[in-house]
């Protein structure tokens, strides 16, 4: 009797909610360069559903020219008196030498929080005079390479830091560039960065300073929680500069890199909140776009970085410092899509479930964030009720609880927008290889830059004699 | 004020609450074959740090004797007339070729849940008579190569796929071993598995039974929520047998095959409550090992599991059955353990952050699930809260909220213990490169079975040419 009583309440409440829920309004596809050709989605004049039939899905798609956008418009001089943001690729967010090295190529430096991260940016051939180091978990070896090639600056994220730092580099017999990773109110905290609350980043800074081998260049702030608005914006970059100017009255210090971390939310994604997990999951109602045309765009973004340290510099008289971004998913995140295939289809009472070749093993990211999809082929059939799952045998494998699609068939191919922040590093290989990578120009030229994983990549580290172990 | 009266309020909590708890109790070290030798921590007479010192961290080691004994009790006969489980190896929850083959070589079977791990099998040189196939998203080639091979049993997993298989099959013109994977009242349900009630698996069953290609040999049933206890094994395993029981009596039909399933749970790992993140979380109070000699041993599972069978088979008068079980975490959970390194140490208020060098990237179900954490040497010095976290550069890699341990140094080692379900399988390359195994036998001897993974196992898929991309 309870559970009918409840299951009747939930019922009206659906019915309610669905009434009350204007239909899910998404924005155009070619906000993202994409457009329905012959009833296909196209990026480039090439069709995705042949790019799909001919690498195999699930696969992703960069668009390099979106990728170049990104990057002028983050870097073009926006101030009055046309200072620019120098941009420092997160590597962390899409480490894909296809993608990174195209970037380079621009002038983009190296944003890295790892041993790895290093190596790689030298590998790819990356100055070390554009290289920054950041991150609580710098190994005793990266810190001696940093330092032994000399790169443009090594952020210190914590005070027991300074003794590591300074030992290796006085054993090497050289100096390091360093910075200091500070916190305002609005930034995260934990284990990262130094307070600039009651003294604390001025006293490590102060400490700094008296080390002869530090040379200190520089000041790093990064958000951590996603900048929306240019109020936001314009707050966090107020922050670094007040901190700077404390810096200039209390230690006469005037940073020579002022770097103001990343943190730029993607304009057509947004986290969910727990209420839009329940509705979705209790009452299949679907998650909403953001308002991308109300979202701070790169080229806005950088205009309020730039303006702000110029006027900073102007109003103190400083000489202007290297004005430093790190965007990450704000860079490379509307790049990139994701193509999965419906591998089996189960209508289920009040929705049916599409099985795709995707999962959370490559887009764990859409637990927990909205990411718009698209169905490769048109139709002009009336939209049913979806719970769009992954692959893997767990429950927790599911990409989207309730999402509105024309009907689909088995082999269907769904676009997944916004791919190009955290999908590939956050990818696993859990039962499913993964997946390759494509790169289309504005001419529509492909190529691929990464291969799916193959038996061989997955065995590449096994040692063990196949089939019989020694070992017993 | 508002925010210190808060403040306030927490501390009060804080100080009631830590006096309320006891404080944590550990199991002895020796649980899992380990020990202090010399104030180190040793297994099978070899030191952890000189293992850690040798092949770096984080480092996975497998205990090959665990391994063994997990096998055995799982697999030796328990009933009364001397039935016994086999046991199907779930890919899955440690795909590790090293571990897989060593278990083979007793004879267990492979449970797979898609091509590649179907692939790997093969390739591992299983019979195909020793393969399971289950799992919502089977692709066509592996239908294909499944029946081609002859495979012991492919569990249709929903109605939908019936048709699939069935045109498969009657294109190779070969009939294919299938069974059914119906679920409980006590079981997952979402995408997986045909409900019991209702009558709609005997109803699926039915049209199982009618298509020429099929030779209907089982039924399957995974619990999915997992087994902690006697009851709860003996309730799943009645379930099964009642459905065998409706089948017997509405379809005349008798399995040759009973798959029970995987689920059952670790002894020492628990899943965590939300009020024991909260309270590590807020008020720095640790976790609590879950009570491992209340658990149910596989043993007493494999003695549950034959016994209900072996009665069922005679009350009926049925021949008896193949009695499958597909243990993933119960099976290799605790036969494995992980090495990890203090990065770096860094003091606050309350507690001090040990920053080490595995993280969410390699250890993500801690987030989720209670695992016993040792010092690797050994000392009398008294306990201090800890809060343990990854390497990466965000606020949700951390291991552990609060956790008392014996004050660490930089180098410092800790033992994570039961490593061997779903860390590996769920390990991304995160900015670091993932971890070495290393298998120990109980003479004490090592073997690398797995390298710590290079840059060139990370660019292996990268087809760029180096630096210069000719995309542009």
């Amino acid at each position: 009797m309870k559970a009918y009583i409840k299951e009747k309440i939930k019922q009206t409440a659906h019915t309610f909610l669905k009434n009350r829920t204007p239909p899910r309004q998404d924005l155009p596809v070619e906000h993202w360069n994409i457009r329905y050709d012959g009833g296909e989605l196209t990026l480039y004049g090439r069709s995705l559903q042949t790019l799909a039939e001919e690498y195999g899905t699930p696969l992703h798609i960069v668009d390099l020219k979106k990728l170049a956008d990104n990057y002028h418009d983050f870097s073009t001089p926006q101030s009055r008196s046309g200072l620019n943001c120098e941009l420092f690729l997160s590597y962390k967010t899409n480490p894909v030498p296809g993608t990174l090295t195209y970037l380079h190529q621009f002038g983009a430096g190296a944003e890295v929080i790892s041993e790895y991260e290093l190596n790689l940016a030298f590998k790819l051939g990356v100055p070390a005079q554009k290289i920054i180091y950041n991150g609580p978990a710098k190994s005793d070896a990266s810190i001696k390479q940093a330092i032994a090639e000399g790169i443009l600056m090594l952020n210190i994220n914590h005070r027991e830091e300074i003794d590591r730092v300074r030992t290796i580099a006085a054993a090497l017999g050289k100096k390091v560039n360093v910075g200091l990773r500070v916190n305002s109110a609005d930034t995260w905290a934990g284990q990262f960065g130094v307070s600039m609350s009651g003294g604390e980043a001025l006293a490590v800074f102060q400490e700094l300073l008296a080390v002869p081998e530090f040379n200190v260049v520089g000041v790093h702030c990064h958000r951590g929680v996603l900048i929306h608005s240019a109020d936001e914006a314009r707050s966090h970059v107020q922050n670094v500069l007040n901190f700077c100017q404390d810096l200039k009255q209390s230690l006469n210090f005037v940073p020579q890199i002022i770097d103001f971390g990343g943190s730029l939310s993607v304009p057509t994604t947004r986290h969910f909140s727990d209420q839009d997990m329940r509705l979705a999951r209790t009452f299949l109602i679907e998650p909403t776009q953001p308002d991308a045309n109300q979202a701070l765009t790169p080229r806005a973004y950088a205009a309020i970085v730039t303006q702000a340290a110029e006027d900073w510099f102007a109003q103190h008289n400083v000489p202007p410092a290297k004005i430093v971004i790190e965007p990450g998913r704000a860079m490379t995140g509307n790049t990139q899509l994701l193509l999965t295939s419906v591998v089996s289809l189960r209508p289920m009472e009040k929705f049916c479930y599409a099985i795709m070749d995707a999962g959370v093993n490559i887009a764990e990211i859409m637990q927990s964030e909205f990411h718009q999809v698209f169905p490769v082929q048109k139709s002009a059939q009336p939209r049913e009720t979806y719970r769009v799952v992954g692959p893997l045998c767990h429950l927790g494998d599911t990409l989207l609880y309730a999402w509105n699609l024309p009907k689909l068939a088995m082999g269907d191919k769904l676009a997944i927008m916004d791919s190009g922040a955290y999908f590939i590093p956050q990818s696993n290989s859990f039962s499913f290889l993964r997946p390759a990578i494509v790169a289309l120009n504005e001419d529509g030229e492909d190529r691929l830059i990464r291969h799916r994983e193959r038996m061989s990549d997955m065995l590449a580290r096994d040692v063990v004699a196949l089939p019989d172990l020694e070992l017993a």
